[in-house]
């Protein structure tokens, strides 16, 4: 299976965010993540890299959650 | 294996750019994709949908190649 982890970039390292992400679909500034579930999360953030082979994917929160 | 098919998303449908994508990077306003052989692309445009169950990336051009 193809389910990624998705983690947050932040300044002391990668945190997880999500497991079993299967979809990530950008709208506006936001990403909306969803899992093999079928949970969904969204996020104020932007995709740092996308890495298919090690099932990783990094986002980063561009805003500190005041919109 | 989790390699994708990217595909640009067009008036009239979706168009095939690259198959055995392995890793996106957003990069300023360009996304680099490196297929599984190390070859590698860039596009001046945005990820429309990532779809890892079906094993598909939409990605849509932001500029008409005049930059």
């Amino acid at each position: 299976m193809c389910e990624a982890k998705a983690y947050l970039k932040k300044e002391n390292g990668l945190e997880l965010f999500m497991e079993d992400v299967v979809s990530i679909t950008p709208e506006n500034s936001t990403l909306i993540l969803k899992d093999i579930l079928g949970h969904s999360k969204t996020i104020e953030g932007k995709i740092v890299e996308i890495g298919l082979l090690d099932h990783k994917v990094v986002l980063e929160i561009t805003s500190s959650g005041n919109l």
